[in-house]
């Protein structure tokens, strides 16, 4: 879709940037903004300008956060003998709304990947190391994908030589899902990774 | 997906009031705002705030414009014997994308829409019949929906009444499409406004 001035064109290249806009969608988003209340449009923009400014990196765990260190790693409250570790900062925000997990993060920021250049020297490993030493369970979170799974076994690696007990989240079915819509591997995994139905009850 | 920071979730909230943009869509893109390059978030803010400064509704036809009139209703190369109807402003752009139309557009602003309580009063009618008069075709181009059609035949009358020939764009399969999975209002459409092949040849 073409549009007939050079500063909506401009808004609308700077929107199709954003992962998941394509062109339609940037267009859409675009005459929505003209459209809308400029209260609204002013305060985005605000918002937009200001999230670098405002938000930092927490220097315990690594993750987003306005103060420093971050509002999980400052919480007595939370289980501090357990540490969750995963690839990127919104990772925190997916395990934190399911209200699973009180334990502690720690933010690796990406995963081992020698096809992109990034070894375990990039990783935030080391300060995981230092974290972790004396700790009651790491429990690893990286997406089951090739690389998340190479990362997680480098981890195990290191954190069993320190003695530290490792774990790593279950795969399977999803809940609510079909097994005849489920990839082979998946069913592998979960016929693998089987619990006694017992030990649940 | 909750985040950990007001400013983060308060930027997420913002974005998903956004045309097509769900929770998850929202929080991806804060996260990538939040990584990304800050020339492009301080860009993309000040495109934001600027667009509904810059921009304005052209006095002639009712689209959008950096200048009054626009470059369209402005460029004396354009058949000014035809007007094109169409509901919105981003309708104009979609039509000059395809090159297949060279008079002038008129933006009627919305559709006859009872429900919605939205009546002619409430639309760009009057200024298009003033256009439109001695003219020598008005095309309109209001979307095929029920609103769209009302809209079509409330103008189709008042202009016929002046003499003045009217069009609808036809109905029918879209390109590429497949009978099979038509629905079969467009079919009855398509059969309705069948064209000879022979004066097509």
């Amino acid at each position: 879709m073409s549009a007939t001035s050079d500063i909506l064109t401009h808004l609308i290249k700077q929107l199709s940037r954003l992962p998941g806009i394509g062109k339609k969608s940037a267009a859409r988003i675009a005459y929505y903004l003209l459209q809308t209340d400029r209260t609204y449009t002013e305060s985005l923009a605000e918002d937009i300008r200001n999230i670098q400014h405002r938000i930092r990196r927490c220097s315990v765990c690594g993750s987003f956060t306005e103060a420093d260190p971050c509002d999980l790693c400052s919480d007595l409250q939370r289980d501090r003998s357990r540490i969750c570790v995963v690839e990127q900062p919104q990772d925190v925000a997916v395990l934190e709304a399911t209200g699973a997990f009180a334990g502690l993060y720690h933010v690796l920021g990406g995963v081992i990947s020698p096809i992109d250049g990034v070894g375990p020297e990039d990783l935030s490993v080391a300060k995981l190391i230092d974290r972790a030493t004396g700790i009651g369970e790491v429990i690893i979170a990286t997406n089951p994908t090739v690389e998340g799974d190479t990362t997680a076994l480098y981890l195990a690696k290191l954190l069993e030589e320190r003695a530290i007990p490792v774990s790593r989240l279950a795969l399977g079915l999803p809940v609510g899902g079909d097994l005849e819509y489920a990839d082979r591997l998946t069913i592998e995994r979960s016929l693998r990774g089987r619990t006694r139905l017992t030990t649940e009850l």
